[in-house]
């Protein structure tokens, strides 16, 4: 069986407003998710903006997370980086900070081959005694993580598991049906609004950014896919989709990166987790308008009062 | 006039056969340079693998450079990162080691708009005083540099100059016409094998990768420039094109980025200028026949005895 | 309620091995899919290789799958061309030949925006009254049919349905919610891998070019859908999956479209449904070795006796 | 020696304010260009909207034009469609009317790669006997023709010549030190705003759009180049680089090709040439406000009186 199932939102960082960690709000935010009921913590991923992070600050972040997570639940940690050394020196200092998985994309900005790729992950796992989460991302990276490369390594024992945010699910499905003679393997999707659909096609869970502002929703949503309730799994998708008009508020007016953390954070600041809305240089944080926008698609969905 | 114009060459970063920095190869490869009369040396580009390398490494190639140059030259070092505040950290440093000026590209990994690239070069020149030059390098970065938004942020005085890797001469020419009452700022191209068509259009450099290999050949085709014999910089510059088929021999069995930073590297291990053409991970290096190959060609241009 | 609904396969054009229409081996086509139930059928589409077949091939084909259906099923046209008043020709003849919907994609080869996209279909429904299927196909258009261009669009009462083969599933979610209120507008899909899914979030129907080969398995998929039996139809779309193996079998040795068309046709003519796997020019048919990997498929899926 | 060099200006196709093609104002524009003094005369290219005329339209053009031109200059045809058969067909018609040269691109919509690309030329060449120049135009066809397919098929006699508006200069150029050995081989380039380096590197000609506004600009600039004054045809192109600034006007309001066409028709609209400035569905007019700006342009550079 995988080793890990269900709902693993991919923590945003709280920043304080002259861009510093803000801790509390990082506690508060691993509070709001337990209590929620999610089934693991994703840290440091491309929600969490670890791309613009330093080590110093990926590693404060990532302490904070176990401390105030204490064991309650598997913690993944990205070791996001641009080539093979840079992602070992992050997963090294996870494996110390005592995650339970890590997660790498491709590399990137260098052009490489599919070959390449799968030394990289060859060489990240050969360094770190840690199950390693392949992570394909390549609205981000621009290198697919191709289907075969995966199984490949899965049946290498290079790679535990998939976070697949390719937004391909027919490559998707054919993966899981590739590797169905391999019970271990662990595939789940970033595709946050379709996640019936892909956790009824066999999908082992879902990291899902806008679980950072409804981890209820999503929770509720796998709880429907356990007990086989498609229609109510359907219907708390549908709903979630709504809360996701969020995302949409300030495209046009930004890149999509800020468009996309920047309503994300600005909802838990309208929930009062964190204290700003404040995202990393040089993103741009929402303005007042579009979170009066926000605050309204919150209302309308009954996450916060009116 | 331009605070820097003529051949900069990016250079390699020579590697052990067990990954670490060659240093002795590296001066020799400074020396090698200077020798052949070149005008700058930019240190830390894509060909130099800065990507690959952390903070430490980094910086003691960047302290050997400036150490073995002596001030002979000025010196451009690459400031790669993915993000603003990462940027800063390298600039500073390169600051400290006594660098003239600093070279960035835009962010990557990130989905960034023109208007968020803009203020990560205004926060980088902020932070920063040196001269700074904006690196486009869209097949790496996947995000276009546009030329508004150069001239916008040369007419700011936050970028002194442009290296133009695109490969889009038409925009390249469209911007020098654009620019042409800042006679201050300067634009090297990085399109290799048009040099002679580029310095004829008004740009003030070239950054050539293969200027490792053959550095003498693109003093040659900067004095014909400068002398106006167009005849000659294009005879030499056609010279170059065939030295250039050294990058084609290894594609197909590798990535881009292997392919063109082990045929330069394997070049100048056939010149007996470093030890070794490794190449850092996940990049693979060329094979013995493939070595033989760019032998050969080096010797059909005479520059390795046969 | 939609006006069309369930598994329209899009047909392949059969061809003679020297080029001409087999008109009898389209006719046996026609009768292979009714007799297994689909609920439509779609003549002159991506599948169908319209684009390489002039305006008396497309008529050949469009009369002679009108005569043999003898009204029996709803019968849409692809009026698929680069440019309006090409469509809107080809949309003319489907309309005197007696079809019930036309099916046009968004122009191509000019570079337009979504504006002038909006445009083309509001021509084209001007023109010719009749019901217009907006056809998402980005990887042959290179132009996205964007979610908020298909509901303006069908809000105007211009498109009356949307076939879409973006593969963006998300998005696609997106547009049935934001219609919700439009009853009356269907929406396919051509992701024939996902279909169960995506019948799940509320798709009217599917396109499925490998519904040539097994139309019992998409009816049988669509009746568990209707009867709401999601695990017969993930049964039935996994068993699906394994047929489309098909398409991967000449891949590397010639382009995606040759491997795709000519695996269907390799497949009819294994099933001695078409006289030939032969495909138009400039696509290369399938060879001998790679027909008994098809057959071999077939086989093991026993849709063929072995 | 190449069968044909110098400026050769893609026409515009002229419509009426119905959609008509004006065909005095394509009269007057063959004389406002063989007066000026141009080499040949490309019909039907993308410049020529020929993607949105059907064969009748493009034919009453071809007939017009080289009625007009009277034998005075090369005329080329471009055979523009999607699929083999369709190009085949225009060719023919083009060789009926007495055109000297064929200009087609590699297929489109299809997704082909390399070896069906060269397939397609090859039964083009085949099936018609005139010239044959290889378009590439990837902005269009989203397929590169790569460097080595065009060798390749000009070693095999396939292809005559090639037109390239891919705007990579770097693998022109190699294609040209490529075919040294084909002096016979013609290469055009449609980059026109760096018509002065292309020629200087061994182009053979320029297919330049804005050469439709501006004529005498481009023959005084390959003059200049005919009698090696590099500054005289640096000069020129940099003030037809201000002249271009008319394609600029409109982006923003319409996609590139309507604000591209638009722009050139507006001017000659100005320039009273044609009589309007109307362009094919689902193209978007230059409106007024836009008219009036390229009016400043051409103005400013004295190609119409203020």
């Amino acid at each position: 069986m995988p080793s890990f199932t269900g709902v693993i939102p991919p923590l945003v960082t709280p920043l304080t407003s002259t861009g510093e960690v803000d801790l509390p709000g990082l506690g508060r935010l691993v509070e709001h998710l337990i209590s929620a009921g999610v089934n693991g913590l994703f840290t440091l991923g491309t929600t969490g903006e670890a791309i613009f992070h330093d080590a110093t600050k990926r590693g404060r972040v990532l302490d904070h997370v176990i401390t105030v997570n204490n064991g309650r639940l598997p913690v993944f940690a990205g070791v996001i980086d641009a080539a093979t050394d840079a992602v070992i020196e992050h997963a090294k200092t996870a494996r110390s900070g005592g995650v339970d998985a890590i997660v790498a994309t491709t590399p990137f900005y260098a052009q490489v081959d599919q070959r390449e790729v799968a030394d990289h992950f060859r060489a990240i796992r050969e360094a770190v005694d840690l199950p390693l989460v392949a992570y394909d991302m390549p609205f981000c990276t621009h290198i697919k993580l191709q289907r075969g490369t995966v199984a490949q390594l899965v049946r290498e024992g290079v790679v535990a598991g998939l976070k697949d945010s390719s937004g391909d699910i027919q490559e998707f499905r054919r993966l899981l049906l590739d590797l169905a003679d391999h019970p271990e393997f662990f595939a789940f999707t970033g595709s946050e609004l379709v996640v019936d659909s892909v956790l009824a096609m066999g999908a082992h869970g879902v990291v899902p950014g806008l679980g950072n502002v409804d981890p209820s929703g999503y929770v509720r949503l796998w709880n429907a896919h356990i007990n086989g309730d498609f229609g109510a799994a359907r219907g708390e998708q549908e709903r979630l989709c709504r809360v996701a008009g969020i995302s949409e508020v300030a495209i046009g007016r930004m890149g999509l990166s800020s468009a996309l953390f920047g309503a994300i954070k600005t909802a838990l600041w309208e929930l009062k987790i964190i204290e700003s809305n404040m995202v990393s240089r040089p993103l741009r944080p929402l303005n007042t308008q579009e979170a009066a926008a926000i605050r309204g698609i919150l209302e309308n969905e009954g996450l916060i009062g009116s």
